[in-house]
Formats: structure tokens, C-alpha cells, sequence
């Protein structure tokens, strides 16, 4: 564990709310190498003499226990609730056994709760904490890049149901996000791939420069070079708290944020949570979001910004889509019972090109369930082909 | 079920909030006799072409079932959710069960959920609500008076662990509330000693025209008289209000609605939820709570404010508090983990006269553990007995 150079984490916040329901505030951010020597001293006050709960997957802990160990020193007592690794951990059942535990333990409305390991971690976490006596102040302290980009950031959390992923939990804000870089060095490369799907998710709507660094540096990305990593997590956390703060509850903006996830919590879901991660299921559901934008014709995206699309999801060389394992049928009813489902239909989130040039994200319903299928069979054949070959300008017939 | 008389149905209005982790916004209270009648128009739009889930007991369907159908008439179709009568419904397996029926029957965000029964049925409800895709509206339907003036309203949402009552939850505020006083005829006086004893709790700090009602007219109200009871709930109702709104996240005042809620918490989980309903030990609550007030020396309370609530509670004629059950270390040992404890200690709701004139709650933390103990023994033996005898007037040692 580095030392906390301050040069190398950055600051950033997030604000959501104030008024009555909740009392609002803001959730601060510490980004980088070094961030969690960084945030020791900015949380001793929250911690000093509470109870502290540490959600934590077991080789997480293992693996960087004495990074978090300077952060909890200035907590009254610490009480580790080990979770099991991936979605595993997302169910009901285990959020009633560390509401149990914490009863049991003695944790009060200012008992305090940390979150410590990957994206799963962080959400039953903080649907833990949300609940816990009506809600206990919570830090996330993501050490995946898939967490640390997004899942840590924004008050999202949720467990997952049979039916479907994410289908139970609440909005909380954590008081903090503490994402030190150098967490990441470790990470296997399908981690760090899962992750990087999520910036370029962001990046291609929200931050050019974003996108254009992660293409020159992509090797070193993937290597999980710590210094590499600091900026790209720290612009995509500033892209994703700017399209949060203008929409906190997802009524509208924030659900752009879910470009690629229709289809791909279908495709994780119909894969039994095995085969892909979860950026890679979202890496093809955006391949798959491309060929419907495609297919409503020439003039909605412009052909070049997608091209450069596909070839930097083609640059990550993801697993192959496990086309055998999943069926049309079988895809379409998930896409029904998926949460952004409305009662009125699904909801497709589209690449357009913007009236002010450069891309845009464009909630889109009207996208009928023929076509959907039609688009889904050609899809499972080859998922990095177009939607209709263009041709090579003025073809011939 | 009478047809809805506008007259006789008050409508109030409960705002909680606006700011971004919550949109804000507020709930509707329609009280009276006839105001599901009242209501149903009103609700319509809400309703229309919407899946409705309704959380209810079955024997509350079957008592008041058509006055119900008359308000889900408007939604494209209605999924009944039939749980356990009493605590036995609030528990994290009971909502595990909900969400999965509720995802397998396609239940939507813009899906709408009703809760028609009792508290339990509306905190079990209003937990499900809150929590199913992250949240979709609903619509309180109390039908106990306890629940009509004080569970239904405020958004406090619970279920219950086997350690503590009201563990698990979130504030999520129901769209409406409609407490319609016609429903309440059919219920066994116990219940309705039950909800009077909440609507005393209220009276005694925040509304003296409300205390002097409920004395006046204890009989009717006793039996059941809905024309009786419709200006005692909207009484009520609007005193709870004026408290959450101060105070929708229970920071500090709102806290007062607790008084009595220390032991009578402690006594109902002593006695396994059996044997007292909650307003009834709610009231032995209040009289421990009175018992130390008193204990605090003469100048703490007015004796005649204490008097004459020990006198308003001993009409009620409640069962006896089963002392036998009860044991002093096990009732300390509850109150500590009692979820209003904070970790520096039991917070307790005590009457006080106010500089003002009239009566106070102050919340106090400095009642010592060895003081408690000392208090309950005596409790136990006599629940209705003053701290310390008064001397009557000058008297001789």
C-alpha cells in the first residue's frame, strides 16, 4: 500500500437532495492512488467511538485487509460481516442474516457501516445499511473498477431476486467513496475489461476526451497500471455524478446511464449470473443498442461514431457471447420483466447523433417486439455486425 | 358501507420533502366516515390501466372487501397479496415472498400497491413498496384505529427481526392515506383501547381540545361509533402531521411521538407480541414513562397533568400488564436494543410542564441503568402507582 501522496487523489462530491424526506447532503469522493491513506484522517470524526460494520467479501479482505484496517482504526469497535463473492451475495436471505447479526451485535441508528470489495459488495451493502433501523450512515470503499467507475457511485443499491437483478433495494447515499487505484493493480484483466465497458459506456455520451484517453491507453488500462487507472476513474466518477445530480431518482437523464444494460442484465440473467461479467454482458448489450439505433436508419447516428465504437469493444476482446446457451424467446420475456421495464414497454436506450454534433443517449420505447426478435436472432449469429451492411457509397444494386 | 358524505369526510395533506435523493412531494389524507367512497374518484387517474398489488389480511378482505373494490375498480388489473394477521406478516421472509410474487405477476415501477388491514399490513406493505424495483407508489387503507391515526401516516415503513420490532424498514411516504371511520365498527374494543391510547399519547403534548374530547366521549368511542370516531381520528391525524412535518426524518421532534414506545416496545417484545396489543402496552409504556417524569422531583410535572392522564388511561381499562412474564434485567436488556437507542444510550420521552403552561415531552438520555431497574421493580408490582408518594400537604414525618 502506498503511502497518501495528495497529488494523486482527487476530490470530488456529490450532491443529492435536502428537504424532508431526507435530509440531503452530499457524498464526497476520494479518487486514486493512495485515496484510502487519504480518507483515514477525513473520516476519523465519523467513525470516533461508533460501532463500525465492514461488509466485506472474505479475499478482499484477505488480499488489502491492512488498507482498510487504517481506516476503521479510529471506530470505537469493528465488526466484520463477511458476504459471499459475486451476486451470490445479493439475495434477501443474506440481507436478513446481516440485519440479524447486527442486531445481535448491537448496532444502533449511529452505528456506522463500511462497504469493502467489488460492485456486489457495495450494493447489498448499502441496501443493508439503508434498511438497518430505518438507515445507518454508510462509506463505500469499491476495490473493483467495475465499483469504483460506477456501481459505488450515485445511491443505488439493491439485491437481486430469482426473477431478475437489482429488483429490490433503495436509494442511499453513502457519506463517502473512497476508490484507491492502487486496489486495482491486482485485479485479473476480465475485471479490469468488465470495468473499462462501464467508462466507455459513459465516456461515448458524456466525456470525448474520456473516450479518446481510454483508446491511447487501453494497454495499460487493462495491465492495471494504478496511475493509469487515477484519471480515467476519476472522470468517469465526474461524468457520472454530473448526469446523477441532474437526475438523483432516474427519472430521466440518469437512465441514460443504462445504455447497454437492457439487453445485458437479460443476457447475464438467461446465463445464470456465469460466463460473462458484468461489463462484458454489457459490452454486447451495446453492440446490440448500436445495431437498433443502426436500423432506424441512415440519418439517426452518424455511421462513423459507431464504427468507433465497435472497434474499441473489439480492441477489449471480450469472451465470445455464449450464443448457444441463450435463446430469442427466452431473452425477449427477461427484457419484459426487467426493472426499466414500464408497464407501457420496454425501455431501449439508443445512440443518436445530437443536434449540437458529437452523441447522445435517447430513451426509446417504440421499438416493437418483432423487431426486437428479428434483431436479437441476427445478433446471436454475430454480435459485432451491423444491423444492415452499408454499402460502400453509391453501390450498385 | 355508507355512501360517501363530502361532509363528513376531512381531507388533509401531509408534505414531506422535495430535494433530489427523494422527488418530494405529499400525501393526501381523506378521514370520515365514507372516505373510501370519497377517495375513489380521486385515485382514479393514479389507478388507471396500472397494475394494483393489494397487501391485506384475508379476513379484512372478507369483512370490507367490496368497499375496497370500489377503489381498485379503476386499475387495469388487481393482484391480491394475502398475508398473516398481526406480526407474523412483518418479517423479512414475508417481503422476500411479496417481491417475488409481485415480479412474477409483472409488476412494474409504475406499478401501484394499496395496503388495506391493519399496521402490520401497512408497514409490511409500505416496506414492500419502497423496496420493490426501488420504490413504487402506494396507498395506505387502514382499517384499525390504531393504524387510522398514527401507523398509516408519516411514511415509517418496518418489518420486524426476531431481536426487535420495527428493525428493518425505510421512510417512504404513501401517496394517500384513507382512513375511512366506517370500518372501524366492527372492531373489538380491545382494538379500539388500543389506537385511543395513541390518539392519548398525541393529545396529552399537542392538542388539549383533543384530550378533552376523547374524555368526554370515552364510551362511544369505546364502542365504536364511527360518527364519534371520524373527528377524533382527523384530530388526531392532523396533530401527528403537524409533528412529521416538523420533522419527517425523526432528527428531534417528531421523537416525541415515542413517548410511551420505550418500554411499551421492550414489554411487547418481553411478552413474544402476545397477550397486550401495542396500544395497550403502549399505555403501560406511558405510565412508566409518567413514573419517571415524576421521579425527577416536584418540579419536573404538574402533578395534576400526571393525575390526570393516570386517570384518563385507568377508564381504559386495560388488561393487566402479565408482571409475571415480565422481568426486570430481560426488559433492560430489550430497551438497550431498542432501535431509538442511540450508542450513547436509551433515549426516553418524558412529560414535562412547559414554560409556557401545559405539558411538554422532553427526550432525556440521562436516566441511569441502576435507576431503570429500580423503577421497573416498582412498576411491575403497580404499574398505576405514582414514583413516590405525595404527601398530602404539609405532612408529618
Amino acid at each position: 500500500m502506498p503511502a497518501a501522496d495528495p497529488a494523486a487523489v482527487s476530490e470530488l462530491r456529490l450532491r443529492w437532495g435536502g428537504g424532508g424526506d431526507d435530509a440531503g447532503g452530499a457524498s464526497r469522493l476520494w479518487i486514486g492512488v493512495g485515496a484510502l491513506a487519504h480518507a483515514a484522517p477525513r473520516l476519523e470524526p465519523w467513525l470516533a467511538g461508533r460501532t463500525v460494520f465492514v461488509v466485506a467479501q472474505p479475499p478482499v479482505l484477505e488480499g488489502h485487509g491492512a488498507a482498510l484496517d487504517a481506516l476503521t482504526a479510529a471506530a470505537g469497535r469493528r465488526v466484520d460481516l463477511p458476504v459471499p463473492d459475486g451476486e451470490a451475495a445479493k439475495t434477501v436471505a443474506v440481507a436478513g442474516e446481516l440485519w440479524r447479526a447486527m442486531l445481535d451485535a448491537g448496532g444502533k441508528r449511529d452505528s456506522r457501516l463500511v462497504t469493502f470489495g467489488g460492485g456486489s459488495a457495495g450494493d447489498l451493502g448499502g441496501f443493508v445499511a439503508g434498511c438497518f433501523l430505518r438507515g445507518v450512515e454508510y462509506v463505500q470503499v469499491p476495490t473493483t473498477l467495475l465499483a469504483q467507475v460506477d456501481a459505488a457511485i450515485g445511491g443505488k443499491t439493491a439485491v437481486d431476486l430469482p426473477g431478475g437483478k437489482n429488483t429490490v433495494g433503495l436509494f442511499h447515499h453513502p457519506r463517502a467513496v473512497v476508490a484507491d487505484t492502487a486496489l486495482l493493480a491486482s485485479l485479473p484483466r476480465g475485471e479490469l475489461r468488465s470495468g473499462l465497458v462501464e467508462v466507455v459506456k459513459m465516456a461515448f455520451f458524456l466525456d470525448d476526451a474520456l473516450l479518446r484517453r481510454v483508446e491511447d491507453d487501453l494497454e495499460d488500462l487493462l495491465a492495471g497500471d494504478a496511475a493509469a487507472l487515477a484519471p480515467v476513474v476519476t472522470a468517469a466518477a465526474a461524468a457520472k455524478i454530473g448526469v446523477v445530480e441532474s437526475d438523483v431518482r432516474e427519472g430521466g437523464r440518469r437512465r441514460l446511464l443504462n445504455f447497454g444494460h437492457t439487453l445485458g442484465h437479460a443476457v447475464e440473467s438467461a446465463l445464470g449470473y456465469r460466463g460473462l461479467r458484468h461489463g462484458e454482458a454489457v459490452a454486447y448489450g451495446i453492440l446490440f443498442a448500436l445495431r437498433l439505433a443502426e436500423a432506424r436508419g441512415p440519418g439517426w447516428l452518424d455511421p462513423a461514431a459507431g464504427d468507433r465504437l465497435r472497434r474499441l469493444l473489439a480492441r477489449l476482446e471480450l469472451p465470445p457471447l455464449p450464443a448457444d446457451a441463450l435463446a430469442v424467446d427466452d431473452l425477449v420475456e427477461r427484457l419484459g420483466r426487467d426493472k426499466k421495464a414500464r408497464e407501457s414497454g420496454v425501455v431501449w436506450v439508443l445512440p443518436a447523433s445530437a443536434a449540437a454534433g458529437g452523441v447522445e443517449g435517447r430513451m426509446v420505447t417504440e421499438v416493437g417486439a418483432g423487431e426486437v426478435r428479428r434483431h436479437l436472432a441476427a445478433f446471436l449469429d454475430d454480435p459485432f455486425a451491423p444491423a444492415t451492411p452499408r454499402s460502400a457509397g453509391g453501390g450498385v444494386l
